[in-house]
């Protein structure tokens, strides 16, 4: 076996589903083909590649010149393809079913394509457990590459090596991609490069390097750098030129057996594990690192990638619902329902950190939309089931027929947990609250007493936009609808739209008692709102009824206590709409480009305000219109054991009031 | 929902599968049987208890008053039984399948004999693997404990509720052992127990113990403690004066519903992960622990359970034929070999910490004993195969009878790594390497600049035994067998006998290249010795020949330099042997009470040192012995280019020497 150096050049491309054509277009131009053919100029360089699925899909439908070069440069065992889950999900957080399901699916399409089956996987994110050896070795996958954070926890010294690690004997073999090399390529000067090289070079190690593809031309200013300033042209010719051997990582694989074995916990790149902290967390795990020595990092973690369902609830509702698919999907046989699952499953919205990620509103509902689909193709009963979807011990309510599914959670106020209207495939319920986020604080240091020394340059000098305070009060809960809220008779819409907290009741957060009659479900509960100083007993009646063409909610307020009431009723709703398909008017509004009517019996008022966050992408901060509240209010007087009747529909127009544009 | 406060006693009581029938008997008298004859003497103390396997199996079959005891107290629901696996296995080393196995076989007999299924699960060691939601929920389990230190790293902060995690959406209910109590019960007075008690309850919360039963009389001065003074007594009195509302786990979580869904991460109890780490890493860990603030403990890591297995390479060895054995026992349909299977998986030979685990050779014995039944079961093709056993990427040799069973490891000095010998069961190659361990440097400290600072008062107080530094000189390499070393004339019994490094060739670490050639394996290297300042190149070559009633290894060794060398050949092997079973000559040996011979050819002087280990256990340092090195010497003088030959020989006696004790 050859313990002779070598330099192992790899790149991930990727392109999430869902995300816009012209993104697609643009990273083929600026980044994805100069670099193919600068590559295929240079015949002795071998590397590695991946591309997730999606941008594979693209490229073969456009015809991209891209498509027959890797044909071209695969045939010549210049480049090696690797595998992957085909839509790229986070391995760790789909079912394993689904994980080999994808994992299977890359490698017949790369075989298909490309005449070999990958013999290496591009692990998304790097997001390890340690039973994904079984996974990987079982779908076929002989390595994987990780981070140097992985081996250090694990206690390895040595990061130029092979490894193998393994769970219940399934063994996959293991590298570790050269945090330094990402930083010198391709930003580093060829001495540099040399230099470096040269040191693992006399440890008789392997340099591995395995990187976003991205940096090749589509983050700011790369495409400048790297292809008009020639750095990538110069950086093949120094390879020739020093004569450095070049291998795919497959070739390196077979050239050298693994030095030891070894268990990297679960874990991914450091700052993944910074990103999925919630905010004071962050600053003190941050603090903590400038404190601890270097050859003790190996015993400092942050959070575990899990924890994003913790801290991003939609996220977490985006994956029970994916789970519940997946296992309703996996039930049938049905292999278009299947491919529609996993254009599901993609990471993207799952997590947030430097790159938008759940903030991006078109990226959630692409995954919603190929969830739907998926699930419109699975056979179902109509009418009201019962299941635990959040698992938190209190059950949930699900509708169902061909056009409307509806979740309402009991507990959470008897709110719509989320609504689907099936024939756009559409969860209109899909908008993201507003939280703190440790960016946030970059001008709001000096009150929350963060320590600033630990924050990267990057950081510091990114600062928030002007309007930004109102866009940083957070919402306490998640955005749900059909939200029982009751104002004060000074309450307004403007203070309504500047975000004020204007509701006196307790009904929003408290538990409905929750039972099914005929066809509707109907949630009670006893409970208070505050007035001035007094405290006012009410019972609220909420029956949800899903009619053939739409649904209807029913509510009954009535006074429980002995004296007069005076209030406002305000009906909150947030729905995904963009402002260009919702029309709202005083009293109805019309949503999806007129599909469906949004309407109250008797007509209440309508107010409405742009839900809207405020997030980090690698360039900039964005504020991203993530939907719309619409409260319904109407003001209210009921004497003692008074009651009063109201309703609330959504429903499908007759014939739609607008063309949709798409 | 009640928030009601409540008092959860739980007990686990474990003796491992091999361990020998007095102690059985004494923690049943000791402990055991006191503690069940107090509790059904307090009927209105709810409290959860957990038995092992081996322990369910020694109860029944002597039908001790502890079986009735318990029927009598689950039939009245003053005691919940819990499940587990059910030879008591860490559940994260073993397969998937024999998890649910295991699992089920405990609630199936639990069932049988006590009339209900457990619905709770004590975690062996508390090793956790985020994937045990899933093996646990699809066995029926609906919650099990953890310790504090899981619900710290998954930043969980009040750990006086029920929470729930998943894997794949599979839900399982967590509790979190209340280390305080831990302490506290039976060690503390009851007015700081109620005072503790108190706290909790003003907080809403529940007091959740559970520990290991042993504390309750078993333990070092708990039997005077807890029985003869009372202490059991006493405290249940107090639980009733005070009417501390007592439950069950299992009423528990019926009580109370998740506060929040969490996600802890694979660990143990802290100390595990000490334990596991290299001593000098165990040194700087907790070092570490001792400067970092407790609310930023959560973010600090020891080592992995899975880490055992690279620290011992003998639990590595055992685990890789666990799964292999495990693996063709599924393909099989042999209930008696899944039993067997079953039995060698239990947690104690696998790791070490405050107790012996892997130091003590008869649960060792008992582990490979039952995994070889199990093997012994299974069909198998006689002759030579190859595998990876240890997934290293180099091929182990393995050669199967029905009466002997070799793996060799060419690129291990092509030494036999397992002597199998079925009619009885055992693995004679079972012997244990020495190690340095974090308390052997209880002494050393200075040299080793450890800071001492961070050792527990128990640590401190234990010295080593007089004898110590001979046993703490560290072994390199496992002790595999058939090591062909050489040795400079100078050599002698006395320096060997001491543990002197007398290997002049670079054999026994150095790989063979390999071959199978009709019925033998033909294992060859050239290699070199030193003698004095010159380097005299060899060539050695083995043949491994199973015979019907064992085995013979013939060895050609061959001067391959231009000069008469003179030396020692010594063929070390290192055998599972208690002194009482072995009888060694000058020129041979009976092993196994005379059923086996062990011989040479050109018969050669036979030398023995016994191996022997130092460790801790919860009492104090244990010297162990861990089997015999045997080894054959012989002088040999080699013109250039000469060769010799000699055998080593392993066989059934043709009648046994001595009659087996057993």
């Amino acid at each position: 076996m050859s313990r002779e150096f070598a330099f192992l050049f790899g790149v991930h491309n990727h392109q999430p589903v869902g995300n816009f054509g012209w993104v697609f277009e643009n990273a083929v131009r600026d980044c994805y083909l100069p670099f193919l053919r600068i590559l295929a100029a240079h015949p002795t360089v071998k590397f590695s590649a991946h591309y997730s699925g999606p941008l594979l899909e693209f490229l073969r439908q456009r015809n991209s010149e891209i498509w027959d070069r890797l044909g071209e440069l695969t045939a010549r065992g210049q480049v090696e393809l690797l595998g992957g889950g085909f839509y790229e999900p986070i391995l760790a957080i789909i079912p394993e079913a689904d994980r080999r399901g994808q994992i299977e699916m890359m490698s017949d399409y790369l075989e298909r394509h490309f005449g070999r089956r990958p013999r290496g996987l591009w692990l998304t994110e790097r997001v390890w457990e340690p039973s994904l050896a079984q996974t990987l070795a079982a779908a076929g996958i002989e390595y994987t590459l990780l981070d140097e954070d992985h081996f250090r926890y694990a206690g390895v010294r040595n990061l130029n090596e092979v490894y193998v690690t393994e769970d219940e004997g399934f063994p996959v073999r293991l590298m570790a991609i050269d945090q330094k090399l990402r930083y010198l390529i391709p930003f580093g000067t060829l001495a540099e490069i040399e230099t470096y090289l040269t040191d693992i070079r006399a440890r008789g190690g392997l340099a591995v390097l395995g990187d976003d593809g991205e940096k090749f031309g589509l983050w700011p200013g790369t495409n400048d750098w790297v292809y008009e300033k020639g750095w990538l042209e110069r950086f093949l010719i120094f390879l020739e030129d020093r004569e450095i051997r070049t291998l795919t990582y497959a070739e390196a694989i077979d050239e050298r057996l693994p030095a030891a074995r070894v268990y990297p916990p679960p874990a991914s790149y450091g700052e993944m594990m910074e990103w999925v902290l919630e905010p004071a967390e962050a600053d003190r795990y941050k603090r903590l690192r400038t404190t601890v020595p270097d050859e003790d990092r190996r015993f400092l973690r942050g959070g575990y990638f899990r924890d994003f369902f913790l801290k991003y609830p939609e996220s977490r509702h985006l994956r029970d619902r994916m789970l519940k698919i997946s296992k309703s999907v996996r039930e049938g046989n049905d292999p278009e329902a299947v491919r529609e699952l996993y254009q599901g499953q993609g990471n993207d919205p799952f997590w947030h950190g430097v790159f938008g990620g759940l903030y991006l509103p078109h990226l959630r509902e692409a995954a919603y939309e190929h969830l739907l689909k998926a699930e419109a193709r699975v056979p179902f009963t109509a009418g009201w089931r019962i299941d635990d979807l959040d698992l938190d011990g209190r059950p949930e309510f699900l509708s169902r027929d061909d056009r409307f599914g509806l979740i309402v959670k009991p507990d959470g106020g008897g709110s719509l947990v989320e609504i689907d209207y099936y024939p756009l495939a559409r969860n209109l319920s899909d908008v993201l609250a507003r939280r703190p986020e440790t960016y946030h604080r970059t001008e709001a240091a000096p009150e929350s007493g963060a320590d600033e020394s630990g924050k990267s340059i990057h950081e510091r000098t990114k600062p928030l936009p002007p309007d930004a305070a109102r866009l940083l009060r957070p919402d306490h809960e998640p955005r749900r609808s059909s939200l029982d809220r009751f104002f004060d008779l000074e309450a307004s819409f403007e203070r309504f739209h500047k975000g004020d907290d204007l509701d006196r009741g307790d009904f929003t957060r408290g538990a409905f008692s929750a039972e099914v009659t005929a066809d509707r479900l109907i949630l009670t509960r006893l409970g208070r709102i505050i007035l001035g100083t007094e405290t006012v007993p009410l019972a609220v009646r909420k029956e949800i009824i899903p009619g053939s063409s739409g649904f209807r909610i029913q509510t009954t307020i009535r006074n429980k206590s002995t004296r007069t009431a005076r209030f406002i009723q305000a009906v909150e709703w947030n729905l995904y709409q963009t402002l260009e398909e919702i029309e709202v008017g005083l009293r109805s509004a019309r949503l999806c480009h007129g599909r469906l009517m949004f309407s109250s019996e008797p007509a209440g008022e309508l107010w409405m305000a742009p839900l809207r966050t405020l997030s980090q992408s690698e360039k900039d901060f964005d504020i991203i219109h993530q939907g719309v509240c619409l409260t319904w209010v109407r003001r209210i007087e009921l004497a003692p054991g008074e009651s009063i009747d109201s309703a609330v529909e959504l429903k499908e127009s007759p014939r739609p009031q607008k063309l949709e544009s798409g």
